[in-house]
């Protein structure tokens, strides 16, 4: 007799790759999206005897997703909470489920400067997330995104912190301080244009990060949240993950050179890392919705 | 005035790479282990004032990882819990943390087939991990590893699922089933052999993916799982996140050949995730231990 | 007594990840390049006896790199001739090399609309490339660019191709073409405005890639090749690299939709892979300075 | 009028992964190679004019690598002889070519210490290599490995080196060697017992890279080539690419404690670069073969 038993799960298909082209005039539209779909529910019998009824395959969550996209992707929230209501309601025993964008940007490519029609080039290093969260009929939207790669090359120092027998560091004044942003947002509302929301966020992150002399990379992270929840009333909280990105000044005296902060070897490992949630003062927490988000505390 | 407040945070050094050489004798040990600290506490004023008080730097946590390696790396549990005592302890206003290793596996190099001394060479393609999470006085140990790749060239099938109008997936009564393993177990106490531990976990997992008549991936996760609750006492739950990596068999009857589950095609997405937990009936849990682990439900 | 001599070699230090700020005014600039130095010369010692005695250490190159760009770094091409000159001048025994650079590109962040004057965002995803090659008085200069990723959503087709007994593949008049273009274009003199070029060639394959209707990638890369040799006499040569990354029209048939090239597949592997040259006729070949170059036919 | 011409060029499927099972008997064999078929000859007009009839469909290739997986894959050399066969021979206007192969490596599961049938797991970070190229008649086969990752933790200097004005590295009498083996061999001939070969060379590298007390890595790369030249006859020629991956020794006498070689740091970046090729004394060159092997000299 065994002592195990069957704990929280979930199951689906991830990366589901689609590229849905607009083509209702000679100026096409692309959005690109690789979506993951993950179903919660009564799935006990599969785990424990191999018995699949309670189980709608993964390979018809994809087809769903390419079957949905032909109705059009607007945004990627939209599409996934279309794909929540979908399987959320169609099985008694499917009672909730998770879902996941990335979205690539694509910019027309110029040709004699004027935007092609139907052309595009990738642009930005950042990739677009969202998540829909559902549970019953509830939905919660987390946007997001991730590899926004920043850099100051002044205005940033680190002093005053706690020094132990460890501590070698030398306090410095001027540093360069550089990461990659990946933060997620998570909205109280699904009346939303999230299109634009997208980019208002990622303008108020760009900006908070380099309007402010920074003391330290927590500071300015805060400074990115809050600038964001002061400015969108539909966003309760934000989590951020950012590694700082250690450019060390080299040392040219060897060399009969002196280095005012003008060459610096950018390191790779080890790294800075800085996980901070940024809530709005008084609003619910919904701890759940963060299940499942990589790199986050 | 902002409406913006501190949430859940933590910070620290990630991926601090240190190799540690046993040489008392002739015969040579390694132990190469990526080391990440994160430490919790009241780091309120960092973010909003940038007041650096309370903050040992994180170059001083990589500073103390290397300086413990000095006394020894043993295992990555016992490494990781020394860690956890030194911060914790250490200030007032650090009141918890999480440390996380992952550790490769190296071989002795054969020469004429006698194990070489000091020559050593990688082996195998799965990472072992570690994570000790400390709040105040008590210490949740995590073992796991992923990136084990296996694959069963029968002994699986896949049959009696749920269709619905976008099923278009043949049932399958004899199929290739491949996966990487990611796993993590939870300690239920620290006074365990850390290192013969993991090597019987590990042992378990590749016999519950080998032994028995698959019918779903679910229910060879769930075996996987059910081998170890019931091997190891002192451990009271597993998580699992494993990817359904499809090997389609490639329909060769355009060219007049038959394919009795002979030649297939190893796609790499989409692909099918499955996670699941499975615990020790009646045991206490410890959801909070999980926080911050990546890609799984 | 061995029959082995030693061939080709050459060694150095690779990633070298240096950043240079310029910061005589408020308005700083900044240069992001990855050096790879690669010395040639007389280093039979080293290999067969162990004989350092013509060995300067890979260190040595990382420190030179760094104490060069103290001077500044006005283009990669000009800074590798630096470098070039340097160590190939220096010592007797050496009597070539190849240095290379990969030059990753930022952007200012805007603040209110206005370019900021010390922060930075990543920007595009492709990543700029050079390599200088030197043999004794001679200079080879060699730009590039890689992860250029174009996509046409019309415009594309695939017709009139060999068809033999393993042909599956159904004609295509109106397909999705996508890319990554790696692309190296080899210089016939170094009076060059290296900036200025960069961003004229660049645009110059993106105009080829989108302008014309395709019936092959192939006939796509030669038109991008074409257009830059004729708008650049400084350039005598280009190599592609191009896969097709191929963009499947999904079958929505089973669930009672058309799909006029409106919902796609995205898939990964396998993928065309287009390699090519493009001359200026009559221009000397120069084959020895594309040795080392990966991926390149 | 454009003055751009047609160089050389080839094309054709990357990365076709193919996974043979062989089911004659209960105890299945397992054989999973990732295939890439490239087609050289008279490809002009694809490129000029995009007239396809000269354009055997990178489609077609893939299946036909499926097709020939059906009558069994004994060794990737042996299975990318007989495309290179059928391509050549099969059109006018196709001359030649090259074909790739990446072979990982599986092990059975043992359950109760018994090998089991079908159940196989991934072992070993190297990844096989083999590439035959074919011009016309001729054919050439050369195999190889990569990511072949050793470690010495003693049985290493570095001394005696040449010291310019940017040398700062200080001279090691005791040094932790590491690296990743990338290296290629040339067969001189198609008579060879490919598995079998391919087991002995990795053993003599491993030999090779641990018996001998290293002063350079360069010493250390042409003893281990030097060893296969001279037990392999039929093998004429190695390439090696080997990064120098640091291990610095940690200074921690700001702790209070000294560091005999016991505590490194392991680097990612930069690196040294080894690359050299090892011949067999009076054998003929073949460089043509060579075009288009990624990363080395």
């Amino acid at each position: 007799m065994s002592n195990a038993i069957l704990g929280k799960n979930q199951y689906g298909k991830a990366e589901v790759h689609v590229v849905r082209v607009k083509r209702d005039t000679e100026r096409h539209e692309i959005a690109d999206l690789n979506v993951t779909s993950q179903l919660r529910g009564d799935f006990e019998e599969v785990h424990s005897t191999g018995n699949n009824a309670h189980c709608l395959p993964t390979d018809t969550q994809k087809n769903t997703v390419f079957a949905f996209a032909k109705s059009g992707i607007e945004s990627p929230e939209q599409f996934l909470l279309g794909l929540a209501d979908h399987f959320i309601t169609g099985w008694s025993w499917v009672d909730g489920g998770r879902w996941e964008a990335e979205q690539s940007k694509w910019d027309r490519i110029l040709v004699d400067g004027a935007e092609h029609d139907h052309s595009f080039v990738r642009n930005g290093t950042e990739t677009r997330t969202a998540v829909v969260v559902g549970d019953g009929e509830s939905r919660t939207v987390i946007g997001g995104l991730h590899s926004l790669t920043v850099l100051k090359s002044t205005g940033s120092e680190f002093v005053g912190y706690e020094k132990d027998k460890y501590t070698t560091l030398p306090e410095a004044t001027d540093r360069i301080l550089a990461t990659d942003v990946a933060a997620r947002w998570r909205f109280n509302t699904t009346d939303v244009d999230w299109n634009a929301t997208y980019e208002s966020v990622k303008a108020l992150l760009l900006e908070g990060f380099a309007e402010k002399h920074s003391t330290a990379l927590q500071q300015t992270l805060f400074q990115m949240g809050e600038k964001v929840i002061d400015a969108h009333p539909e966003i309760d909280e934000l989590k951020f993950s950012m590694p700082n990105k250690h450019h060390f000044v080299v040392d040219l005296s060897p060399f009969g050179l002196d280095n005012p902060n003008e060459v610096f070897y950018a390191a790779d490992r080890p790294y800075g890392l800085i996980e901070a949630t940024v809530l709005r003062d008084g609003a619910p927490m919904v701890e759940k919705a963060w299940d499942g988000i990589a790199g986050f505390c």
